[in-house]
């Protein structure tokens, strides 16, 4: 059983109106030493699959079909080994 | 300058309807072997602190005055030092 912790972020160039009103309100709590605020997406997927490159492939599936915006997001994918648990 | 990589995710025991849907939506698509999806956010705060505690202080706060429900959400801190940058 895998685990996959993805993140999924804006890409760089593209405007973050979240982040802004995140950044301006903690201008507003007093917090003046923030000079930048990006927010981004994290996703935990556990995938039962013995063979690593098949948990992979599955997770980079789900995030090329369904999680990131491929014109607006990169996305990171890493995988770690996880004890099967109770769904 | 640190760069505060925050992850906030809801707690185990509160019910997921994001990661559920996700979930749903990767069955569909034929990913039968994924077991379970959490969905959470992904924050970067870049701070303009030269101290590494008065920097973990002020991701903290941001963390407990904004950016996380303390009653149904955890979050993890991570700094690294970065370069300044324009903003």
């Amino acid at each position: 059983m895998y685990k996959a912790n993805i993140h999924v972020t804006l890409r760089p160039s593209i405007l973050d109106p979240q982040g802004k009103a995140v950044h301006h309100a903690l201008g507003s709590l007093g917090y003046a030493s923030v000079d930048k605020v990006r927010m981004g997406k994290y996703v935990e997927l556990w995938i039962d699959e013995t063979d690593r490159d098949q948990a992979e492939e599955v997770a980079r599936a789900a995030c090329e079909k369904l999680l990131a915006n491929p014109v607006m997001e990169d996305f990171t994918i890493a995988l770690e080994v996880v004890e099967a648990e109770a769904a």
